[in-house]
């Protein structure tokens, strides 16, 4: 291609409404444009990466069995009413009447137009195992659309949907799922981590989310760099250690803490590490008149507000108790709150269980106990997982100590089990005849998604590095003196037709700009490897080669540029 | 592909309100499943179909110079405000709100879209020409949705745009285009023509239909089989021959002629051709009361009523004359009218113009006259075209006689000038500085409807007969007894493998059917060639071909299997 054929238009500076820097990047390199908030169209530049992550997709997808379909936007709401969420998708879902006054929703996801082809078309146990999939435009309706092609309203996803006739095969191809996305982010060339899930809305148990590592993710990961295990830090168990307390070797003390609120404070005080206090935390249990429980993590850790509200008793969502309920039920404020004298429900944290002689509220304000231990002092509470984890946490598998990252969620694999084939009457008849509903799994990927969070994970200041499989093209040669120097435009051209016959996916900027510009666009747009042609190299019979990470560049004998691009490119 | 890994799924009747045969064999072959009215789900053998026309479509765009995009589905309405169509589009434009309130369409074009990016990205004529296309799913709220994919609501369609800074740039690119999609046409292997047609309500001037040959088309069509002539027969012009009358050689003679209405009774009662009688229809005028308008036309000939609404002074749509006005304004019923002693305006076609001593009603209930002359008998009327063409009229184009045919528009080429850009404010800079709309083009190819095109022109009482290169497969091997030989096993196994090594899109029917079912099965979806491989024919050394159009089968020696098909496949 060469680019005075082609469609360059970059910005100086992105739109002041772009919030990330992957939005920011697309749309100065020109790759995208807002057409309406959270709607963009894909210029050539950005639908060449985006073809490039779908071409991907889909060979593995093929290459794993599945069958390519191609299923409406526009479906009727009928469907949705019969699987239970019409009612439960809430304002997300698009819903609107065509001109004859019939419900149709714009489909964000296909489990009920593919569970109505299987229970028309699947009638029997030889005709499963199948698996379904598509790469189709999706609307979800988001309330505050953001973060450019991340979280867009209308956006481009593969979608598939397997049938089976026992759980044991769903957890075949679940597998052979999670093996064809790996294999697929790893072609791509992403840095990423399969993470065991929550199922979420879409229901059912059984979930892995892949997710993009970028500093800038929206989901914090725990993980264990020496082996395969990683969880949402919501879902990540804090390993016990010991839940035995240690022995008391202190008496309980009353200390007078004027002004002391926080254990930042309380360890700064008695000048003792954060690890020797106990934090109180009063929540509302889910009686019809809330009772106050009081919840205690060691002082340097967090409480995992899902853990909390999944407990029995507990208020879910969890709510705090108000400071009047707090007053009432321990004759003090936050800041000075503990387990000594407090009749309700206390629930300590494994971590607590194993301290002894620690710093907790008196339930008087501006009051702490020093020497304080369970069961001497205050009744042996309950003990649970209470806490997020934390780096140096040890796996949950045993294999290590566990890290800490963002990540930006671009797959996402689930066990539906027979929820939708209950739901819609999708069975078949199995080997003795008898009539069962289908088991499913769902496994989606965010395919423009994945471009953005490709740019978060791959960028500096100049702008996009993409990796290679994904970029809009490979190799950009810049001739210094396109229009004045015949040497260079000959030396340019037979590059770029040698390596284009080659087939190598190469753009000729003959635009005839000067090398400031031609260098600041192509970085901008992130070509990760540029050939510079000019007449003082021509004269040593040389050109530059620069990879887009490179410090500096490279010079190479004309005759041997050719080569040595191949070889850079399959690095 | 193996069959037993893939999805069949035929039908031995279509659905009931399957209406046209391309629908009824896509629903039997398992191509398609409808979700809801107009709305399809593509199976995997369809799709492979559907993806083979978008890839010949795509890459001759490309060859073409086009640039791909992906435009949004969702388009805020505030651009069709600006460029007026929010009005003029009507209830096939899917309107909603979203969920803050705003107005939306889902796009049945992207005129707006596409201009709205032009005018903020080029500014100077260097830019300019540029031409995007896209190939995505559009959205039409069909009134009446039917012909399964030839007429839904959701389809997918090729849409390009083109920018100019002149208009003889524009022309230079429609050109471009006229010969691309003959290329496409040609590609794809389709009957087809390319059709002088009115622009509708896009606008504009200049354009051409490109339809595909077929007896069961909506559209009639003109063709000079000499000549690159075509137009839909609503415009194609009916030429003169002569417009001077011939000599008057018989006297006006009021004839009795009780009972005849037509002029099929007229001709018989007087033992004449038709082509000597003169066809008399009365319309309304636009004046505020109407008056009755007398077009006169050959026994023989159809009005054309677009020709007739587009003359000044006529009532458009076209309405005819009620019997009360006809009585009041002719003294006479329907079947005996005629311009002798009618005081109105009266039209005549050309072809009536050069007729002598012919036959026309009386304006008295049941007399006729013979002998009626132009001039002599009643004043010479305005002479315009009037008439539909016949087979056989001489071509516009003056290079031979005109055919006529249906045909299924699947492309549709328009210059679209300034239209939009005006409406938009699409300027650019010319050489001079100066501030200039930009001339614009738009072409669209209905993706989705060519496989049903395709369908229609290619059938039999078996089922579909795909054109090669759009063909789902190209080969089928049917082995006879898969289950029970081990002969038969392994030369169909040795052959798929073989062939698809080869790069050949093949498909092995591991099944285990009878013939009989394969048979109908693979015939019924269309694969243009067939092997098949059995027991009795591996002792003799030989195996059948079979093509989709041949009425018998060929023996082939099993070592000549392959090359036997690579000829076959690249006839």
């Amino acid at each position: 291609m060469r680019a005075s054929h082609y469609f360059i238009s970059t910005l100086k500076e992105a739109p002041s409404d772009a919030e990330v820097t992957s939005q920011k990047l697309m749309l100065r390199a020109g790759l995208i444009k807002k057409t309406a908030a959270g709607i963009y169209s894909w210029m050539p530049l950005g639908l060449k990466a985006l073809r490039k992550v779908e071409n991907i997709v889909r060979e593995e997808m093929n290459r794993a069995g599945a069958l390519e379909v191609l299923m409406p936007a526009v479906q009727p709401a009928e469907l949705w009413e019969e699987s239970g969420r019409a009612t439960h998708y809430g304002p997300e879902l698009l819903r609107f009447k065509d001109r004859h006054d019939r419900d149709f929703v714009i489909g964000p996801t296909h489990e009920e137009v593919i569970t109505d082809i299987a229970r028309r078309d699947i009638r029997s146990y030889k005709q499963l195992p199948k698996h379904f999939y598509q790469v189709q435009t999706k609307f979800r309706d988001e309330i505050r659309p953001r973060f450019g092609v991340m979280r867009g309203r209308e956006f481009l996803m593969k979608d598939g949907y397997s049938f089976h006739s026992s759980f044991d095969d769903l957890v075949r191809e679940y597998n052979n799922m999670y093996a064809t996305y790996t294999r697929i982010f790893t072609r791509i060339g992403l840095e990423f981590r399969a993470v065991a899930a929550d199922t979420g809305s879409i229901g059912g148990t059984g979930s892995h989310e892949f997710h993009v590592i970028a500093e800038t993710g929206e989901d914090d990961i725990a993980y264990c760099p020496d082996s395969d295990y990683a969880a949402n830090v919501e879902l990540a168990e804090a390993q016990p250690g010991s839940t035995v307390h240690g022995v008391a070797t202190e008496a309980l003390t009353k200390i007078h803490t004027p002004g002391v609120k926080t254990i930042a404070d309380l360890a700064a005080f008695l000048n003792i590490p954060d690890t020797q206090t106990v934090k109180a935390i009063v929540v509302e249990s889910d009686d019809e008149v809330p009772k106050a429980v009081l919840m205690l993590l060691r002082g340097d850790h967090e409480l995992n507000e899902i853990k909390a509200q999944n407990l029995e008793g507990i208020k879910s969502p969890l709510t705090f108790a108000t400071p009047e309920a707090i007053a009432t039920a321990f004759g003090a404020n936050p800041g000075s709150l503990g387990p000594v004298g407090f009749t309700g429900r206390v629930i300590m944290d494994r971590s607590v269980a194993a301290m002894s002689d620690f710093v907790i509220g008196a339930n008087e304000d501006d009051y702490h106990y020093t020497g304080a231990n369970i069961g001497r002092d205050f009744p042996g509470p309950e003990i649970v997982d209470l806490r997020n984890v934390v780096a140096g946490d040890p796996s949950p598998d045993g294999k290590g100590t566990l890290a800490l990252c963002r990540g930006i969620e671009v797959g996402h694999i689930f066990q539906l089990r027979t929820k939708y084939a209950e739901a819609m009457g999708a069975r078949f008849l199995d080997e003795n005849g008898r009539e069962q509903p289908m088991e499913m799994g769902c496994y989606g990927i965010g395919v423009s998604r994945i471009l953005g969070a490709a740019i978060e994970q791959n960028n500096d200041e100049r702008g996009i590095i993409w990796p290679s499989a994904i970029a809009p093209f490979q190799l950009v040669i810049c001739p210094v003196g396109w229009s004045k120097s015949d040497a260079v435009r000959e030396a340019a051209q037979a590059l770029y037709t040698e390596l284009s016959e080659a087939g190598v996916d190469v753009i000729l900027d003959d635009r005839n700009e000067r090398p400031g510009v031609m260098f600041a666009d192509w970085e901008l747009i992130g070509v990760p490897h540029r050939v510079v042609i000019g007449d003082r190299g021509l004269k040593e019979g040389s050109a530059e080669y620069q990879g887009r990470r490179d410090a500096s560049a490279t010079a190479v004998p004309v005759a041997e540029l050719a080569a040595f691009v191949h070889e850079k490119l399959s690095a």
